[in-house]
């Protein structure tokens, strides 16, 4: 699948491209054609130039909002000349796509309050809402570290497991995927600074997609080795700028927002269409559609959360939604929400019966804002654990 | 209080220093004496020259333990000679100690019995394990970036919280220290590899004292708002061959262990005399005295658990034990168990009751393993919140 139709020139997405031939460098793509930015010869600043030729994001992504959006006029202009596009593109598939930044903090969120409610009955017998939940967008630390870029294969994790009464050990038996949309820290703080959400946008670079792989249980202190194994994200960084025509407003809040939270801008969200895939035996199963906008909590929202008690931002730094999920039947973010906790099974598209992820299946997830503006897909396969 | 006992030719700790004439660089400490060891033309590789000159001891961390092994010999027959260590030792209190290793991993296990039974009988008024608690080391990924080195002061956060039957919002009314030990992490690992229990120490460049600074309730996740706002490491990493000496059984597992935390070898803990001291208006009151050898689990068994599921080990890493504590009344770890959950209050030396910090104190941690090998100290001072 291509997603040509994703990367029109009202896109240009930043990611770190490789070839053969070409070292790392900061690329974006138009339809199914890779250009690397350095190559351009654009009128622009040294601290852009030097940027456009690192080997992530990272340098870019700190410099101010005012020289970036200059920046993707001027990527625009240059490539809507066609003969520029023909001359410097690279096809996609000639392309190594890398993590497109240096990823110093994780932080997962959990926006939506249907998946609340419905993975809170798969695990407990019964919906119910973290007290916390409407008041702040409650979330978790996760590990930087084990993010990979899309198209990386995740190995099926070993950990010990509730088996009815006694101690499980061996490979994981639930293992899930997880339907997720994240922010990309650009301007980065202080600890001890916090960052007003009336300037939470200067802060983020732009959004990718996320599937934080799960598995296990989570123990009282939350997600650790159950998540830990890996989280893939998608190689294309969507600007805020490229998504500015698809804002849209979250749903009205359920209690009245503490003043941190308070936002005055109306259309604090986006409209960006979300599809996961299961891909097994060569088959391709839809598993979930859903909105970005359904989430209660936006990324302004998380910005000032994450940064309320002083904590710093780095550039890189990604703030993720948690599981995007509806209240259809067809809008279940993960598979522990739609098997009940694996004990309803699901039918692939060629009639195989399923519950939780198995060796050699594959999860695609792609989102598109409209217009020619989407995210591409965000992909993995599972391979099998590596005997102990 | 100079700790100049702790640093004897027996440890040669590893530290990041600067003065004003000299840029960062690796050093070590002998007594009150500083030392670059760049300047002392040691002999040896030049992968082990050029890590001396770096800013974090990161590219010192990776390199093979054999090595290290060699340079730590070297160094303690170089500055074995009176008039090497009067010519290159610049004096503690000339000299700016900075963050050790750059983090890109950190958490934060619960290796305590005794403070898992106190801290949810302080919570929840009755003391219970965590189910897992038994069979696993229980932890969570806690936030990297806000780790800052002894003696950076502390900003009370700002966040919400439960009052009485209201979600309050303002300065944080519960700051906690606690008292932590740390193990910072050499040679790294692959996404998808798992370390054997038997191969652990060949990961762990050293341990650290970690105050994890504490505030506002968990959510259902785990600690996030309530810790990332800050955690203070002591700034000499002390290696585990300093500390070999002084290995000790740990106590005898409860149930038995799962392959992957069978562990042959016998003394996998270390004797290691923690303290912690309450700094109140110029008085100072020990608050906690306590031993590393009482948990219940040793480092070994987390670089175990943290890459039982594939999760890849980065160099400068930060695996910590959880809150410290013992069964008697002066063997708490932290404040929220000492103060049941802030019900009971305690008396400074000078007689002050006080229950959670305030504003303008300090804690000091220190560890002393015996015969001129201890960890110094790992200080922080709490600023007010700032206005919001």
């Amino acid at each position: 699948m291509s997603f040509s139709e994703h990367f029109s020139l009202a896109n240009v997405p930043y990611g770190i491209a490789s070839t053969a031939k070409h070292p790392k460098g900061v690329a974006t793509r138009i339809g199914d054609l890779v250009v690397f930015l350095a190559d351009l010869g654009l009128d622009a600043s040294k601290q852009v130039q030097d940027a456009l030729s690192q080997p992530t994001l990272n340098a870019l992504a700190a410099i101010g909002k005012d020289e970036l959006r200059m920046l993707r006029k001027n990527i625009q202009t240059t490539l809507s000349d066609q003969s520029v596009v023909s001359k410097h593109g690279v096809p996609i598939e000639n392309v190594h796509l890398h993590l497109p930044v240096q990823i110093g903090g994780f932080t997962d969120f959990s926006c939506s309050k249907e998946h609340l409610l419905n993975a809170s009955a798969a695990v407990m017998g019964q919906a119910s809402m973290p007290p916390a939940a409407p008041y702040l967008p409650i979330g978790y630390s996760g590990r930087p570290s084990s993010i990979v870029v899309s198209g990386t294969k995740i190995t099926r994790p070993y950990g010990q497991f509730r088996d009815g009464d006694k101690i499980g050990f061996g490979p994981c038996r639930a293992l899930d995927y997880e339907l997720e949309v994240a922010c990309i820290i650009g301007k980065a703080t202080e600890l001890g600074d916090r960052v007003a959400i009336s300037d939470a946008d200067e802060h983020v670079f732009g959004l990718v997609l996320l599937n934080d792989w799960s598995g296990f249980e989570m123990n009282p202190l939350g997600p650790m080795n159950g998540k830990s194994f890996g989280t893939s994200i998608s190689p294309w960084v969507i600007t805020l700028e490229a998504l500015e025509p698809f804002a849209t407003r979250p749903p009205t809040k359920d209690v009245p927002a503490q003043p941190y939270l308070l936002d005055h801008k109306e259309k604090s969200s986006y409209n960006i269409a979300l599809k996961a895939e299961v891909l097994a035996d060569g088959q391709t199963t839809t598993v979930c559609m859903a909105q970005l906008s359904w989430m209660y909590w936006t990324f302004r929202d998380l910005v000032a959360q994450q940064t309320i008690n002083g904590c710093n931002l780095n550039t890189g730094d990604v703030l993720a939604t948690g599981t995007v999920s509806g209240a259809g039947d067809d809008e279940h973010g993960c598979l522990l929400e739609m098997t009940k906790g694996g004990t309803v099974s699901w039918k692939t598209s060629d009639g195989q019966e399923r519950t939780y992820l198995q060796d050699g299946d594959g999860v695609r997830m792609s989102g598109y804002a409209g217009d020619g503006v989407g995210f591409g897909e965000c992909i993995g396969f599972i391979s099998p654990a590596r005997p102990f």
